[in-house]
């Protein structure tokens, strides 16, 4: 029974890092497209979605079949809760990178509308973000995590810079108010992937030191 | 022990059923603060939200314990995992809530804008839904839980007509462009709410049939 409950957290695991990688991969997919305006590869998310969702609800399943079938203590239980969580960050990411495969398709019928230099960089923070985050529940890397959490501000930065810079451009050029609420509809995607990442950071602190950091507790200690 | 784990059991419903009024009463007056423009009311927001935070904390706790302390199956179990989730989901709203309130305190800096009738709709669909996703969790009443999935096509299209709006708007007069992204931040997060409504009536169908409605399967059917 023991060594059974063993093997099933092994699983669990195993099924939440690939949960993890198909993620990531739409994520890059959707990103790629909206970098190249490659329509092909925004469809291609959509049917990514398909079996992340379909993923979320087995490692669910798996999760409540564990919890009914052994009494999982201490760290067992922090890593099963925090699994449970992740889970669901990952499939909220999902449909971000959905959101986002869904803006590449408008900005086509938005001709003239180029990607500026702050969704760049924003693309190349999320990414890490959710690969940190990542790495952070494969390795329990308490100090990766934190990492994380504190490139949150960043991200939260450049979005609120997008705002201004559609309302200067409007106000230059009214014509481009549909591209300019999509890029600020690409970026408040990108920075709710970067929260989502946070999340998965804040679960991981919590599963190894048992220790809570929401609310940005900690953060605010730090920074 | 077994009347042990029956009054943890009661306790923790009592406890989310305290969160969730809580939450309401944050939204309501989130909203009220929008409708009216009192700045007061909007201040009384972010007070509630960290009330709104150490619940969901206290409740993630008691969870752990619950779990750690007990071996909970079936209908227990799903209750434990539904409440874990509808909390999750309650500090959410509470978030939006917040956001509603930061958004009246910049209209203050945008004299001469006017919530338009859809946001007014988006207010009480919002707020029924939630009410709604509220009272059949208590009553465990999965025929007012699917009301409340209906209700979302709704709002969803009110947030669509929204953003087509600011944008006619801002055609015929560009220096509405500021106020018009805060109408746009406003229907989103309403209809954020509905959605972490939604989210919270589906878990209340898993506790109670041991059903998985999410990613609109049964909806789809239904609709």
């Amino acid at each position: 029974m023991e060594r059974r409950f063993e093997r099933n957290l092994e699983d669990l695991k195993t099924a939440l890092a690939k949960m993890g990688s198909v993620a990531e991969e739409s994520l890059g997919v959707a990103l790629k497209a909206l970098l190249s305006g490659d329509q092909v590869l925004a469809q291609r998310v959509f049917e990514m979605e398909e079996k992340i969702n379909r993923l979320e609800i087995e490692i669910d399943t798996a999760i409540i079949d564990l919890l009914a079938l052994n009494q999982p203590v201490a760290g067992d239980l922090r890593f099963i809760i925090a699994t449970q969580k992740i889970n669901n960050d990952l499939e909220r990411i999902g449909d971000h990178a959905v959101n986002i495969a869904e803006s590449v398709l408008t900005l086509q019928t938005l001709p003239g509308v180029s990607i500026p230099p702050e969704i760049h960089q924003m693309v190349e923070i999320a990414r890490t973000m959710l690969k940190q985050a990542l790495d952070s529940f494969i390795l329990l890397d308490t100090s990766l995590a934190r990492t994380v959490l504190r490139t949150d501000d960043q991200i939260d930065d450049l979005n609120r810079l997008m705002a201004q810079q559609v309302i200067t451009q409007v106000k230059n050029n009214v014509l481009t108010i549909e591209g300019g609420l999509e890029l600020i509809r690409i970026s408040r995607n990108l920075e709710r992937i970067a929260d989502l990442s946070t999340n998965i950071a804040e679960d991981v602190i919590f599963e190894t030191e048992a220790r809570v950091v929401k609310h940005h507790a900690e953060r605010n200690d730090t920074n």
